[in-house]
């Protein structure tokens, strides 16, 4: 099977509706800053009603990430449903605008197309809620088998071990993925997902995942500790690299031979925190799909994370590949 | 009638898909650069299918305007036509979330919520492609003459000058104002608008305008000159009161007793120049409401100017009221 992507990715298919709020505001609504809290659409409806004008733009953790991919030049593909709606034809115009395949065929007749309220306090931090709509019905008969098996990376969401249809899906992926000779990633989304399928994900990990994703809080929430160069330990014994995000701190690349400090880009202004990780990932992929020395895929990732942190919005606002060549990358 | 409003705007009711692209885009696409073109639901779809990765923001001149006034603290009413759709509750919800009034009822039956195409090219210049849908089917019983009778301005949208029953509407909206003692404002729009109309746009801003909003192109197209300070004087003759904004070169405010240069606010990066002439009407709008004087307006105006073009989207991102307080405005 030749290689046709760099990355095929699987995750929630959402459009964002993004608007500023105070922290008073998370307050009143019984939201935890930072998290993702999923929401009911009566939940979802009566928040937006209270919301601050937003804009909206496609979403969806690893539906950013191949965007950001797709940006840096990479050849990307998605996996995850939409239903026959107007968000969904948003999403899926987004989608193929960036030059990434997206081919499931959206639901009809059942729910809508999954959208995440995000409310961003003065300090940039997002707080999501999330109706997943028509993206949790993605099951194991939308993987498909020859996009998993071209792909040089197969990127997993971590929110979809929310839904045991998708987990279905994940090892399905895997096994096939595997069977090609390719390499599975997972970032692991969100501490309280962390929480409530711990089990299922250390299992995952250990016997699936070549590559890991995380922010300090779900690395710690993973091993239950609060000894971080602990838990890097505990994580290198079931998989062979994972990048660790640490904020304004920069991240940690960690693997059987070294570990790499990687500084985080300067930004002159945090305006949305939306999208930081999911644009890490991209970098960070992007760099070892082709091929780059482990330090140049850290610097890859920060610099994309940089950029979408620097605007509204879960995507990048400028070619990620001119600015990456602007900095000599 | 106490007044309840500072201004009250009639306009149409938008939404914006915005993108960036090349200057070759546009020629591949016969659009002319920085204009607005009227398109119709196959031709926009056309051009969406070709677009770059976008974002969606509730839109419309007028209505920006409106957002733009409430940002600094004003209060506004809009109205205007959307359907009974997702794009038109995304609408009606971004104007009340301003704090505005907007209580038209959304059309049943007839045409979708009015989307525009925005094509932004790298140095900034936004081109427009409209699709009017049901912001078209506004008419003179959609003018409320409660709110005209309570608001200290009412302003005008010229756009709307294309749509027969909305230049009646406009009339209607001219004589409850001046009826209740309050004043009228006109924005120009376009140059092209005013191609179209500029016999039935005279003899309105001769009649019917106290305070005239128009760009430098849009001026001269008005009295067919290429001399600047020709047409300025004719259009003192006129009305009382107007601002002519001319990009980085500022502004002019034209009065019977001064001619008033006002700089334009330094921009560290200009982004996007979509609601760059909005926003500008929303400060001077302030500022009058706020009896001001119109050197403040002035200021105000290149104030907000500047923050929208700061950014992709026609509506401002932070408090223009905080951001005014900060320049000691």
């Amino acid at each position: 099977m030749p290689e046709l992507y760099d990355v095929a990715a699987i995750g929630n298919a959402i459009v964002d509706v993004i608007a500023p709020c105070t922290d008073a505001f998370l307050g009143e609504n019984g939201l935890t800053k930072g998290a993702m809290m999923l929401v009911d659409p009566k939940a979802s409806a009566a928040l937006y009603s209270k919301m601050a004008q937003a804009v909206e733009a496609s979403g969806g953790s690893a539906a950013n990430t191949i965007a950001g991919l797709a940006s840096f030049g990479g050849k990307g593909a998605f996996m995850g449903k939409v239903a026959d709606d107007q968000l969904g034809r948003t999403f899926a115009h987004d989608m193929r605008a960036m030059g990434a395949r997206f081919e499931n065929k959206p639901l009809v007749g059942g729910p809508a197309t999954a959208v995440s309220m995000i409310n961003v306090t003065p300090d940039a931090q997002r707080t999501m809620c999330t109706y997943l709509g028509a993206s949790v019905e993605f099951t194991d008969s939308d993987v498909d088998q020859d996009v998993v098996e071209a792909s040089k990376i197969v990127y997993l969401e971590g929110y979809l071990f929310d839904a045991e249809a998708a987990r279905r899906a994940f090892a399905k992926a895997a096994a096939f993925a595997h069977g090609a000779g390719r390499k599975i990633a997972l970032t692991m989304s969100d501490s309280f997902v962390v929480e409530r399928h711990r089990g299922g994900l250390l299992g995952f990990i250990e016997n699936q995942v070549d590559i890991l994703f995380a922010n300090e809080a779900e690395l710690l929430a993973l091993f239950e500790t609060s000894d971080f160069d602990a838990a890097c330990e505990q994580l290198l014994r079931r998989c062979d690299l994972a990048a660790v995000t640490r904020s304004e701190k920069g991240s940690v690349v960690l693997s059987k031979g070294e570990t790499l400090h990687i500084q985080a880009e300067r930004v002159e202004k945090v305006v949305d925190t939306t999208g930081a990780g999911d644009q890490y990932a991209a970098g960070f992929l992007f760099g070892l799909s082709q091929g780059r020395p482990l330090a140049d895929c850290g610097r890859l990732a920060s610099l994309a994370a940089a950029e979408v942190i620097s605007h509204y919005g879960p995507r990048p606002q400028v070619s990620l590949k001119d600015l990456a060549a602007s900095k000599g990358l």
